[in-house]
């Protein structure tokens, strides 16, 4: 009774953030567009950017009909006997993850035009705009995720009836011939009919773990692609245009200026979109997968995990309200203050709910037993939270043109290229050593507290303020189109000077975002990587066995590896771009006179294919790696592969966004007039830091975060199959 | 009776070894070194390499006398009951190590300008100096390796008698109170009258750990050091007097000429030769502990391992004596020759030893039974070898201008810097799949065919080379330095051309001998990684606790972290170089005309400063971190930050080589005329990506070898510290 309650409550309030976010999207809709000039422009932007939607979204859909004909016959088949649970639960996460998507596609190209347009009155109506159209995406990233999982639970009637047993011969030497899987009573006839046989047990519910895994496939895509796709635009139009040419940014003379805007919106806000919800819905299934598998948390767990995410959405709701200001206030401030109160309302509902839930509970065995169960949890949830407060002040500091780090990497500038990018990198590295201590401290701190469980709260309390985190990263992208757009339709430079000052905020939201979006990644994947490991009945391993020690370097090699394969794709694309751009410059009369008009098109097209095309190699490393070295070097060392992929993926992660945000930073405080200014030397060597930046902190740093997450949904899906094999 | 033959064959093929050193040294010694102008430049460089190496080694000696102080309580006096085991050990693995990088400089300082003489007259007499020379430094290396682990063995009576006990109380909770420790006949009185006791059992043979140790000390200051210095230098000299001035390469009008030739001496001839030295005496330790602990192996382990070191110098021998050509051949194919030769004594001596020594035995119970144990040891050795092969055709595919993936990286150098960068750093992060992949398939199969022993012998056979690769690196930076001879004595361009013929033969050994380097690093820290965990009784470690993933974390992160600060050292020190050059062109009248001299010695010394002050913080990482995690995490947590550390260091090491290899072929290649010559845009581009890519290859990469065997000596030797803290 109390528990369908709880299920009704969680829904409605599902419901109530997706009928708001509709709301906004109407209300964004009947803003004025501007001037025809400015329709023309948004509508070249929203047509590439949803022609690229669509043609990656059906890069995902045919390969995931691939993925999805295997996950049924391994797992479907062979376990559930025949029911599709991993099946359709795979389709809807999947489903609802690029419908997000396209949401979010919609209502950044909605909003980019009308922010421009507000823009032209004051500030504050375009702050106002362009935030709420961060909001649509972020309450439609947290409902569908809340609603998507609730509805599966629902489906097929909660956690604990999906057990699959299977059957092993006794005698090793025959093991590999049975792969037969019974499930519920079955088990128990077979069991007493054949004595021959020893059985093995697993409780991952894969109804859930699809779900994770169907949002994991859409980042994977949309973290690369759309990566690739907005920095080889943007190298492309910025090293012909401005360096070549001498023309400004976002000129409408450039024939890769809307590829560049398309950029935007479906690199910075679709892609981090896709990757916050991956690791919100797999934070989730993990936080339900732990409770249900420790006994001692169970359902009450289970429902707490289900409540904290529903806060977030309460939370984020009262952080719209409170995300107000005067005209004139800083709007970094105004933002700021949504946060904190959301994260505020987060924290208290945390405490209030982990009492009323656990207040009776004694907690796993394993937890220090200092503090009642309750409050463990609940500090576990803090801990989440104050992570991200740490690594967003160590982005701050090693990123923001505000501190001496990045002041230094300018002043390298003055003495060339190399040094400034010797020094950026420098810089870079040791901005890792913050992140991964407080990383590390977290999950030794909430482990002691509360065990596994407080593990998996840490990144479920984390993960419950993807509403406002993602609302102010969308509100990125769309600040930066609308200064395009104010550029291109040739408003003036009192309206492009508040674009530029919404931009500015931008990308210091955007830092926090990413800054976010890598923690959580890490700590969703290290609490994945114990589930996998308690699945993979892997209670005892690594006494340094040498497939281990492979399976370790192997695994740290991974995220090397790929980010090579997306930095050369960066690179071919804007090869590409810069050879397109050029020829249109030569042959296009009057080009540069603005009485011929350049073909944007076509750049688009370049990096539609070149998106697309640099997709393939990462994914298939990605995933056949796992595929290959759980069934040839065995689950062992499958287990320290998934977590050699962590530890050089993130630090890969945090590395690559942290060098890259301090060298753009250092390039925009020399234009700003410091060192010389923008016809200083110094400034063009402080460009091409920030071109070899670029993909840096746009593609391949990103980039990471999405591929050890599908790794870990994928080993953890197919973890009984690979167990079997081995045991 | 037969094993003190073996110790007398053993001691008679060091010291004949050492004997063919000296003659070779008096012999070059006696050959003419040319004008006095060339004189007075050589005279200048063999002071300032002398002058830095004074310094260097007295910071080694300070530190190294509170490191040994730390040793003697930490372990003597508690372990060995003040006896100065490892103490002696130490000092002696310091000694002699520092002894063989001060011969080195020596005879790199006569040989220089004694090949820059020979090469007014022909190549091959050039040559045979250059390389005698190079050799003088590879017996050596050997000789003192080999002759000074022997003495430890005759002084300290072998192998066996050292074992020592700990007395644990058996309550837990007790246990840290008492750190008591007995050796020998002791412990068993102590227990047959204390019941309440537990205790635990070492057999790692500190006095010869510490040995390795003190090779490893003086490797991680040398290759820090060297490596700073010599970049430093090079990166002061070429953006001031190259780009800013127009003068050549090694013009004596530039200060810092004298400060870089300095520099190829001490880094790439001083700190590769410290790091093979530590690389060879770990090698020795290990295989010899590993025999020692397995009984199965036992005695015959002991020698085999012995004698296969001896080998190498009797292979190397052979090498010298094949090395040599006509007039006119190939210089690199000179020095193939031997090297190929020496590789094949080398492979039949292991099987023939491995007969001998194994022929009777059945091997250790964890192996494939499929060969005899004796033929799977002499396979493992093979391995070793045959790693190196594949790991070098890697280098030379990934760096050489001769294939196209270096062309390509000069290629994106015609659209600017940015662009080459990208290129060469996506070139370098695909080039380090093949080794790694070579590295985990060595250690698996050796592992298969003769178990733990297996990988040690592995590493064994592969480092008994290291006579003949020293010898060919070392003759690197003499051809590098000869030709800085002839430029700035003037002494015309034919003779340039020769020199420059040396110098790009020397370019390509010292990138074998890189490979070399970071293989057998790999290989060796494996072992030892090996011999840690059953030293500290961890033969069950890894549930994947919070722990345990923590350390592996920041293991991978701390390469990271140190290459950070490598590389900033270099760029302060370059910094300061190239004020200092631009200051001295400005206020040194007739300087640019010829008539004014400039003051080389102020440029040595900013080099030296900025070298000596660049190690501290590097240092104090690398020993800090393995004290702290320890005792702070727990055993557990170090072994798997030891994992991570390798697997990260590793990585990053051949990253980093291998772009700046490649970075520097590319801009040898345009310089060669190619894509437009010198005067293109495309080599002003080119010569960006190299200045980056210098110290990439030549500090902060070779560093991480050096680093992880020290952290990992470092571990083993107070394995049994920590573990009696946590167990």
């Amino acid at each position: 009774m109390i528990t369908e309650l709880l299920n009704i409550l969680i829904i409605i309030v599902g419901a109530v953030s997706l009928g708001i976010a509709i709301y906004f999207l109407r209300d964004i809709k009947k803003k004025e567009e501007g001037t025809p000039k400015m329709k023309e422009i948004a509508s070249a932007i929203r047509e590439g950017a949803q022609a690229f939607i669509k043609r990656e979204y059906k890069t995902i859909y045919i390969f995931s009909a691939i993925i999805a004909a295997v996950l049924y016959f391994a797992l479907d088949f062979t376990q559930h006997g025949g029911i599709p649970y991993t099946l359709i639960s795979f389709w809807v996460g999947l489903g609802l993850s690029t419908l997000t998507g396209y949401i979010g596609v919609h209502v950044a190209t909605l909003a980019n035009v009308r922010t421009a347009n507000a823009a032209r009155k004051n500030v504050n109506d375009a702050l106002g705009i362009g935030f709420r159209g961060g909001i649509v995406m972020g309450l439609f990233v947290i409902g569908t995720g809340l609603l998507g999982i609730v509805s599966l639970f629902w489906i097929f009637g909660g956690i604990y009836n999906i057990t699959v047993h299977y059957a092993l011969f006794e005698d090793p030497q025959y093991r590999p011939l049975l792969f037969y899987l019974l499930y519920n009573a079955e088990a128990q006839v077979f069991f007493a009919i054949n004595p021959g046989f020893m059985f093995i047990t697993y409780n991952t519910p894969l109804q859930f773990v699809g779900f994770g895994f169907g949002a994991s496939i859409v980042c994977m895509f949309s973290r690369i692609g759309g990566g690739i796709y907005t920095k080889a635009a943007d190298m492309g139009a910025d090293l012909v245009g401005k360096v070549e040419a001498g023309i400004p940014e976002d000129d409408p003379r450039n024939p890769g200026v809307i590829a560049d805007n398309v950029g935007d919106i479906v690199g910075d806000c679709i892609g981090m979109g896709s990757d916050l919800y991956e690791s919100f819905a797999i934070t989730l299934v993990v936080c339900l997968t732990t409770a249900s598998i420790v006994p001692e948390i169970g359902e009450a767990g289970i429902y707490l995990s289900l409540l904290i995410a529903t806060s977030g959405i309460i939370a984020s709701l009262v952080g719209i309200v409170v995300t107000k200001g005067k005209e004139g206030e800083d709007p970094f401030k105004i933002l700021n203050k949504g946060i904190i109160a959301a994260g505020i309302v987060l924290a208290i509902l945390l405490f209030i709910l982990s009492y009323i839930l656990l207040g009776g509970l004694e907690g796993p065995k394993g937890r220090l037993n200092i503090v009642p169960f309750w409050l463990g949890v609940a500090l576990s949830g803090l801990i989440g939270l104050g992570a991200t407060i740490i690594i967003t002040l160590n982005t701050q500091i090693f990123t923001s043109a505000e501190y001496k780090l990045t002041q230094k990497i300018a002043e390298a500038a003055e003495t060339g290229p190399a040094t400034t990018i010797l020094k950026g990198y420098a810089t870079g590295l040791k901005s890792t050593a913050i992140p991964i201590i407080t990383v590390c401290c977290a999950i030794v701190v909430s482990h002691l507290l509360a065990d596994i469980f407080g593990i998996a709260i840490t990144a479920m309390a984390l993960l419950s303020m993807v509403g406002m985190i993602q609302g102010i990263d969308t509100f990125g992208p769309i600040a930066d189109n609308s200064g395009g757009i104010v550029e291109m339709a040739e408003l003036g430079d009192d309206v492009r000077e508040r674009t530029d000052l919404l931009d500015s905020v931008g990308n210091s939201t955007a830092a926090v975002a990413k800054g976010f979006a890598i923690v959580s990644s890490g700590l969703v994947v290290l609490a994945t990587i114990k589930l996998f490991l308690e699945e993979a009945h892997l209670s005892i391993i690594n006494e340094a066995k040498p497939l281990e020690i492979s399976g370790l370097l192997l695994g740290v090699m991974i995220p090397f590896i790929i980010s090579s394969f997306l930095l050369e794709s960066v690179s071919t694309t804007a090869f590409d771009m810069i050879k397109e751009i050029r020829h249109q410059f030569q042959t296009i009369p009057g080009i540069m006179e603005g009485t011929g008009k350049p073909e944007y098109a076509r750049c688009v097209d370049i990096s539609t294919k070149g998106a697309l095309k640099g997709m393939v190699i990462p994914v298939l490393l990605a995933v056949v790696s796992v595929l290959i070295v759980g069934p040839i070097l065995g689950t062992e060392a499958l287990g320290s592969f998934l977590i050699g992929d962590l530890a050089g993926g993130l630090i890969i992660a945090i590395f690559m966004s942290n060098a890259g945000g301090a060298w753009d930073n250092a390039k925009k405080w020399i234009r700003a007039g410091n060192l010389g200014g923008k016809k200083a030397p110094a400034y063009k060597a402080a460009v091409i830091g920030d071109t070899v930046g670029d993909p840096f902190k746009d593609t391949a740093g990103p980039s990471m975060n999405s591929l050890i997450k599908v790794m870990n949904m994928l080993a953890l899906l197919f973890a009984p199959v690979f167990a079997v094999l081995f045991i």
